[in-house]
């Protein structure tokens, strides 16, 4: 009996959970399911009987240490800031790891030591990261297998709303972080590479410069640029590219009205509004326009903005009751952000029956023999339910897959690793495709930016 | 005998010195002007008998030390990060102290202490922070005194160029730093009060809500909102006000133009651009642009900030040489903000015979007996030379005032102090108006923002 230790049951390790039992009678294997809230942790289990529900304390040296000791593989599925402890345990009792977390520096200088000690700590194999560097791999390699010579690759992930549960004129719900949503693309300017040149792009133009991708059978999506474009360069063997660009999806017109929040500055997380407790909807619009004693919120906002009167962004915003002066913001001394979120969260929420929708999108630029190519790989996961989520499929099954590939030797190179190895990514990106979870590749003209080639 | 010991020869010290060493004979003062360069304390005193020029390093405790315990009181003029040192020695040889920077928090926690020992320390007594405080208090009091209730009280001060030596189509020179003209509103929301509401303006929408401003014999003038202008309401003694708003003066047109810049992203100065040390111009302009084989540079901003082709803007951009192919950025890894400094140098740095200006424009609203009323003051002072600028005068004449009363016991208050009691104001506003720094005060409507009032 191989016991895998899972640290954390919320909601991104239901399908890593379930597919570990499932593989269990006939893997041999035991899942020690740890949470500090030991009735999520029997809820994951749900009377599996190759399973045990703990309670465990992260910040709890004992606990955690006697945790460790006693599995054959740790799969930390915590906030990415509390991995480190973990790491160290098992490194202390020579353990494997797994984690779907980007690598920290503290992580990442782990590294000699994780190799002295023939230990694989493999990180990033969820899903963004995860899925995405597996299946950009897979195509990267196979471009270079045959001699092409890579110079564009742009890749897009979303979360977003399933087609049969998408009812709002934004297309778009909450299907995770909420926070995060109204915090993204803030904390510095945009870089990327355009043909052979650094492209800037500060976080107020962001949402003003998407790129629109179509994916058969599910319609347009547009992207707009992450923070740095460039993080994956050298580690996909990417340095000589023209074109480098990493980008979020979402539905067509998104971003546009978005950009409403953002000149507001509604989306801004550093100060607090003074009396935000005492405001409503209407009143917290309000402090982002100057003051009249005769004109309407409304008509402030559509001059300051320009919005004109039959643009569907202003039924977006009216959509989302933001000029109701009986809804109250509610919240003491919230941030901008924060009031934003709340407000957004009245409109957004998940109905019960709704599904998520998780797609992602690469291009892949190359020359041969002298002519331009083009792939665009393109992936669509609709959830189950909201347990068994597009999201949580998507994060929690390579997941899954990868531990017990390292548990049973077949992922067998040591050390601090994301999963770019073809002895990596090979079999989960099978093995997903078993799950649904698969990615259309199709070769079209190559456009770059340059209209000569059209 | 009476020394006074001015640490800092620096271009805000020329006036300050001169003020003191021509008062010394029938005032009976040393002047010992201390600075890291013997040179610029020399060349500050200009051989006057009744002055010493000495060699200190601010960071060498003896000489310091020794320094501040010779004084009869000592002024610092160094940078406002280094006043601690001073003022601690200064408490410990029971000396009292002027300096013209805003209090910082260590220096206010030194209040108990400076009162215990019966010391001024006199603070924010050069021209902003200095004279905006001791001009306002003068009107604030005069309207408390006659039973007035303030409604309204907004601030604003430019350091710009004489209009004798105005000649570029941004009516703007660099007079001081110029790195803090290129930062200037970044670090978080512009908040402000407006008829009884709390408003605040994100830093890239800052330079887009200006309030115009007319002076008689200048003409007009635009003002930006500070970050804080809350800052004083309590010490003011404003915490009922309706509107409260400090801003910037720049000439009419400035802050659409500046505006450019924001939006493109060139005043970030939170990363480094790769490269920035082989680019033109043009490539730096460039780098906040999309990619395009065919469009040119010129035709991309245009669009992308939607610039007429006839709006004045665009020649405020070319003034600038901003799209030039052969300047160079040649800065090594420089930020955005960086870059942009040395493209505005090459066209805003003073000719040897320029001059400067400094404008002050206070609106202060008040209800007495049911009616409203308004009050407008402005001040305009014009540097002689570039050695007796409008700043120096302006800083150092107030600050060199209130030595000599602090020195003289017409100043009695101890404490960690700004000059906001009439004993302190009243008679420095009365002598800058010897040298030319005199307020215009004149009785306006009350507009308010309330066009029922109109």
């Amino acid at each position: 009996m191989r016991n895998i230790l899972v640290i954390g049951a919320g909601r991104s390790s239901s399908s890593l959970i379930t597919y570990l039992l499932q593989k269990s009678t006939t893997q041999n294997l035991h899942i020690i399911i740890a949470d500090v809230s030991l009735e999520l942790a029997n809820g994951k289990l749900n009377k599996h009987p190759n399973g045990t529900a703990i309670s465990l304390d992260i910040f709890n040296e004992t606990e955690r240490k006697q945790a460790i000791k006693n599995a054959d593989i740790v799969v930390s599925m915590l906030p990415a800031h509390l991995h480190l402890n973990v790491a160290k345990d098992c490194l202390e009792f020579h353990k494997n790891m797994v984690t779907a977390s980007y690598i920290s520096n503290e992580m990442s200088l782990l590294n000699e030591q994780a190799i002295e000690n023939g230990l694989i700590f493999m990180n990033e194999v969820g899903l963004d990261p995860g899925i995405d560097h597996m299946s950009a791999m897979k195509v990267l390699d196979s471009i270079r297998e045959k001699g092409g010579k890579i110079i564009l690759f742009e890749s897009f992930t979303g979360g977003l709303v399933a087609p049969e549960s998408d009812d709002n004129l934004w297309n778009y719900k909450f299907t995770w972080n909420p926070r995060n949503v109204v915090l993204a693309g803030q904390g510095g300017a945009a870089k990327f590479l355009q043909e052979g040149s650094y492209k800037y792009i500060p976080y107020h133009k962001l949402f003003r410069r998407t790129e629109i991708l179509k994916i058969d059978g599910y319609g347009k999506f547009e992207g707009y640029a992450n923070r740095d474009s460039l993080k994956y360069k050298s580690v996909y063997g990417l340095d000589n590219i023209l074109t480098l660009y990493r980008g979020t999806i979402r539905r067509l017109g998104f971003s546009r009205a978005w950009n409403v929040f953002v000149q507001l500055g509604m989306t801004d997380d550093s100060y607090n509004i003074t009396g935000s407790e005492n405001m409503s909807y209407r009143d917290f619009m309000n402090s982002f326009l100057p003051y009249s004693p005769t004109d309407s919120v409304e008509l402030k906002l559509r001059y300051k903005l320009k919005i004109d009167q039959d643009d569907i962004v202003w039924d977006k915003l009216e959509e989302l009751d933001i000029f109701s002066k009986t809804k109250m913001v509610d919240l003491v001394r919230a941030t901008p952000a924060e009031a934003l979120q709340k407000i957004l969260m009245d409109s957004w929420t998940l109905d019960p029956e709704d599904k998520d929708m998780i797609v992602m999108y690469h291009k892949f630029g190359y020359t041969l023999h002298g002519e331009n190519h083009q792939i665009d790989a393109t992936m669509v996961a609709i959830g189950e339910d909201q347990t068994y989520t597009a999201m949580a499929k998507t994060v929690g099954l390579p997941v899954a897959m990868a531990t017990l590939a390292i548990l049973n030797g077949k992922i067998k190179t040591p050390g601090v690793q994301i999963p770019i190895a073809k002895e990596v990514y090979e079999p989960i990106l099978k093995e997903l495709g078993e799950f649904g979870i698969l990615f259309e590749e199709k070769e079209v003209p190559y456009l770059g930016y340059n209209p000569l080639n059209v």
